[in-house]
């Protein structure tokens, strides 16, 4: 089980945390599958908090997943209540009501309306999430709030991590300073498409929710959504990012261009660093890695279909593999690129990793000395680069390496 | 290396090989990368042989499927050569005339036109393939050819493969009896987009090439690209078959429509039980497998659909490593349904496992009682059936798990 795995060699210990004017959270031991951890985490937002969220695109969601979705619209945020141990998916009506129980519980304690309450579970599938345990464990948890509760937070929500995952980054917002802190989970089962297994953003920036949302749904794509651990992407993830406004900054109007907006700049900056860091914590946590990869591929006929063929490479076995095993194998890029059904030329593709051009024009480089690229693959960060020479498109994504570790972790989780 | 690996716990033994009239083969130690085994296999076909294929659909194929696509169109075969231990991929014009070099001395031996030779390596990419090797070693090969050297050839082209593979089938055509008979290699880069890493079929019926051709294509799609070991396509796979019509059935005429011409109904058959043997076989020793599973789908809006769906779970990391640790975690199997970007809905699937219906509409089943299931994945052969409740399409898929084995033989295979 998770607090048995011995720490990622890629972990990061946390930054210095700051607080969110605006935020109080805690975590408490629930009991809902692990013994001697935290497992429930529950944070309360000041009134008028704005919130975005993004999900999974999984055909099968979980139960929060649905709650959240239909909270959305709202646009306000007064709680949120986070499990870690069961993910409530695959679980029928009584998912739902384990959902609505809590939601209630945790509505009353913080005075906000029930469709304010933002609900997130991860752990096992197809179980029963009794409500029960939530709901005995919450006004205890209450009490305890703090603004400084985001370490605790952080340890409550994981699964399979190996450490905690948080990052925080200040920016100037119409001359106010503000700050944007966020947590995230995720170690297995990672290759969200929409938002990873769970991150929680905060800022106490004023900001409207539609503002908040176009931001949040734009900066997923470069960020959670080009992560992978396993190519298999969960039933779960949620990015959710919440605005307290207590950093009192003259307003933003709802309707501005949120991508473009001058204003918005260096908050655009700093969101995008925060959930940038938070993606790759995530990676550094993959389960049973050892080495972080770092794919960018160029030439393409779209920045889609570059993104097809970097994700191609990442969730490739025998890539990852090589990887794990310090073999600058290129073959197996090629082999990747080839088979992903994107544009490609064998004959325009070159290959470089550790940015040493290996393979051009459709054959290896002429006097290729492996010496740079050997040394380069003992160390922890791995960089592979595509060119496949046939347009203007770009895309940068980051995986990890596949070892006994997930075979170890995997091959066991639920017993 | 290949041949320091354990044999696979779910190998076969060769079956009871015959001779298929018209076709002489052998293999020989040509000492391009292995020591101590042969590495080099050498068929001669009858005059008058006719040939299909099917080729990787990879945009990085290697340089003999290259040739064996330009040889295709003429319809004729006279000689197969294929080299084990380096793939011949991803090594321009080199890796061209090592094609050219090997089949001018391949005709000149067996007498036929350089059109009529089919080349095939497989090994690893990227290193140029030293066609000496081949060329020196070919002269006495073709001296030793026999119509009993299928097993020496079955052993001479496998890499990874801890066991060779083969299968044999006999059919009534138009009164006559005819044999099929085939050997295939393929252990990891194995999802084959057209056909499996390398097979080779042969019969003796009298067939012309456009029937050989709609046959293999058509059947292609329910044996070959409806396995896989870990989602990773070659740039290599081709699948080859051979009709030396030396059974003299009565001729069968080249326009008539092989997929439901009564005639051909028999050896229609035996030809798909060929190509499922050898498609299995290939399955069965997937690196490190210890478990065969066969994932059936039905309920999907199309065939096509629960095709997509079906290999969305035999890929699934998560359900592979599930199955190697004999977990019946059906939640992961949830998970890859429902990421797989096909229609589904949470609320209309259905799992079974083993022949026991865990889940239903969205939730397991009420009194879900494991032990069959626990009992039925200590097994070698797991059974999955999802029904996604939708419409009436239908596939079957096999893969294997994903244990160590995998990773120790991928994280080392160059070195």
């Amino acid at each position: 089980m998770a607090h048995a795995l011995p720490v990622s060699p890629l972990a990061r210990p946390l930054p210095e945390l700051g607080v969110i004017r605006g935020v109080r959270l805690g975590a408490a031991e629930a009991g809902i599958r692990y013994k001697g951890r935290t497992d429930l985490v529950l944070a309360e937002f000041a009134p008028g908090t704005t919130v975005a969220g993004v999900f999974t695109q999984s055909k099968c969601p979980g139960a929060p997943v649905d709650w959240c979705r239909a909270a959305l619209p709202h646009g306000l945020a007064g709680a949120l209540v986070v499990n870690a141990g069961n993910a409530n998916v695959f679980t029928g009506r009584a998912g739902h009501q384990t959902c609505q129980a809590t939601a209630e519980a945790a509505a009353k304690l913080a005075g906000c309306p029930l469709n304010t309450v933002y609900l997130a579970s991860t752990g096992v599938i197809g179980e029963i999430l009794p409500h029960e345990r939530l709901t005995a464990a919450l006004p205890a948890l209450h009490d305890s709030l703090s603004e400084t509760g985001w370490e605790a937070a952080a340890r409550g929500i994981m699964t399979t991590d190996t450490f905690p995952k948080a990052a925080i980054r200040t920016a100037t917002l119409n001359g106010t300073t503000v700050t944007i802190q966020g947590i995230a989970k995720g170690s297995g089962m990672v290759a969200p498409d929409m938002a990873t297994m769970l991150a929680f953003v905060a800022t106490d920036a004023a900001l409207p929710a539609p503002v908040l949302q176009s931001l949040l749904s734009e900066q997923t794509k470069t960020t959670f959504n080009c992560i992978t651990v396993d190519s298999d992407t969960s039933t779960s993830d949620m990015l959710l990012l919440f605005a307290t406004g207590a950093a009192q900054n003259p307003t933003v109007a709802a309707d501005c261009d949120a991508l473009t907006d001058p204003t918005l700049g260096a908050f655009r900056a700093a969101l995008h660093a925060v959930l940038r860091d938070l993606a790759l914590l995530v990676i550094r946590d993959g389960e049973g890695a050892t080495k972080l990869m770092s794919i960018q591929v160029s030439g393409a006929v779209s920045n889609d279909s570059a993104h097809k063929v970097a994700m191609a490479i990442g969730n490739s076995p025998l890539v990852k593999t090589a990887i794990a095993g310090e073999d600058a194998n290129w073959g197996r890029v090629v082999m990747a690129v080839g088979k992903c059904g994107e544009p490609a030329d064998r004959d325009t593709l070159s290959v470089s990793i550790g940015g040493v051009c290996i393979a051009r024009n459709g054959t290896v480089v002429t006097g290729y000395d492996e010496t740079p690229v050997v040394a380069h693959m003992k160390g922890q960060d791995i960089d592979i680069a595509v060119d496949l020479g046939l347009g203007s498109g770009t895309a940068q994504i980051w995986s990890c390496d596949l070892t006994h570790g997930y075979i170890d972790i995997n091959g066991s989780y639920r017993s």
